[in-house]
């Protein structure tokens, strides 16, 4: 049942996906056929869906919230343009299919990034529901969360990093940029939207912490227990690259058991919220559980 | 006296500029000095400038609106830290100093360059004089300026043009969007924080068309005429990678008397504004008489 609630929803995410990179001109069609290429390439849509859970538990339609859905989504798929770049992670394939720059050439995978990261802002000031304030609330939530202080800044530590072991302490440091902060902010955009009181809020935040530390977490292990066919991409990356992990660091056992411990820290920060959390709570064991 | 003015716009945006980055953390600062290093490099400034004198016109403080005029530069700054890498212009040289990819490399200039673009937005929304509402008209007017319907789109075409000849129609779409779209969003941004009334608004958007127009006109001649110590960076690019150009298109004296004339229209398009607008008026004649 919890399946059919994430297959529905990356289908209606995916419709919404569909409908907003239309070129103005035709001129200009090649970078939106390049971005289209990138943001209709399938993956788990785990953060607009996370967003998505969210008002649906503070009882919002979330259909009337779809460009604050759709601009997650650009949003992470611009960063995995640009992380799949030559000069970053240098990678040929992303969910089994070439990356944006094998198909564009390395120019217009830039710009097709650049692209989607500035038409994520466009897109929340278009919504016709939230009011003025929620949106700067949300847009100012989701900017600190890709930009330097958080994604990005995360992301130019983990390149820094590469070839040198790093403690524990700073992984996390690394993590709660580059993954944990796009998390948080697709929690805290359904609870900026969904009008929630302090006590929601907060409970909350701690549930999107745990949830995007264990998704890193499992995102380690993966990359040293996966198949190429699960993932979609060469496992091993992260070793090829010299890179600290939470197995390299820890162990795969004790990431494992990490992972473990964090998802029950995650249920247990639902525990004292008075909405239905069913789905949220799904939602981690699916992410515990899943293999690519 | 236009020359005192402009100068000490410039100490003052640059200033602004100087506090507006600063590195949460040890571990993001690299990516911080990468930023700043290209942020703080000098320039026109222009486009805050724009913006101010606007703002100015329409008796309003432009230390009010300091976040919208940093944000302005930002947006330009990242513009050309990913306009020079290898994989578009691929320039060493940028207002006489290395680019950011030659001193940072590839990874960090692209980082550093989605690091300004992000913070552009966060800055915007955490303004304390703008109504909500003005500050979701001056986002979405700036996020639609710089991204594909805009900047970016411009930019995407300029290089696939490379190469081809394209005709002047055509020229026109490419730097409507490449240089246009964020002039127009610079005085655009004035007129809304100033809740300028729709016959100023209407004037001064054909004024800031032909300013857009006319700063790219010369832009396009400089590279004929401009020596490396006027342009700090080698003349010639646009000859070198074969691109259309207003000089190679109607020839160097036409383009010259193009330039003239646009200029002559953006005089006129201040005739029927009531405010003083002696300062956007010298501004038109300062960026035909620009030698870089």
């Amino acid at each position: 049942m919890f399946k059919d609630y994430l297959a529905s929803s990356k289908q209606t995410i995916e419709q919404l996906l569909s409908q907003v990179l239309t070129s103005p001109n035709q001129e200009f069609k090649p970078l939106y056929e390049s971005m289209n290429y990138s943001l209709m390439q399938g993956g788990k849509r785990i953060r607009p869906i996370l967003s998505k859970a969210v008002l649906e538990m503070l009882h919002k339609n979330p259909a009337d919230y779809k460009e604050f859905l759709c601009a997650m989504e650009c949003i992470h798929t611009y960063s995995l343009v640009h992380d799949d770049l030559p000069a970053m992670d240098n990678d040929d394939y992303r969910r089994g299919n070439l990356t944006n720059h094998k198909v564009y050439g390395e120019g217009m995978a830039i710009l097709a990034g650049d692209g989607l990261l500035t038409y994520a802002f466009q897109l929340m000031t278009e919504n016709k529901t939230a009011t003025p304030q929620q949106k700067i609330d949300a847009i100012q939530c989701v900017a600190a969360a890709a930009g330097p202080e958080g994604m990005v800044g995360g992301q130019a530590f983990d390149m820094l990093s590469e070839d040198n072991h790093i403690p524990l302490e700073e992984l996390k440091v690394l993590h709660s940029g580059k993954t944990g902060a796009l998390f948080n902010a697709s929690v805290k955009l359904g609870l900026i939207l969904g009008s929630a009181n302090s006590a929601t809020t907060s409970a909350l935040m701690k549930y999107s912490n745990c949830l995007g530390l264990l998704f890193q977490i499992i995102d380690d292990i993966l990359d040293v227990t996966g198949t190429i066919e699960e993932l979609g991409k060469t496992p091993g990356s992260d070793i090829r690259q010299h890179k600290s992990t939470y197995v390299s660091l820890l162990g795969l056992e004790s990431a494992k058991n990490q992972a473990t411990l964090v998802g029950q820290q995650a249920h247990d920060a639902l525990d004292s919220i008075s909405y239905d959390t069913s789905i949220l709570s799904a939602l981690i064991d699916y992410l515990l559980e899943r293999t690519n």
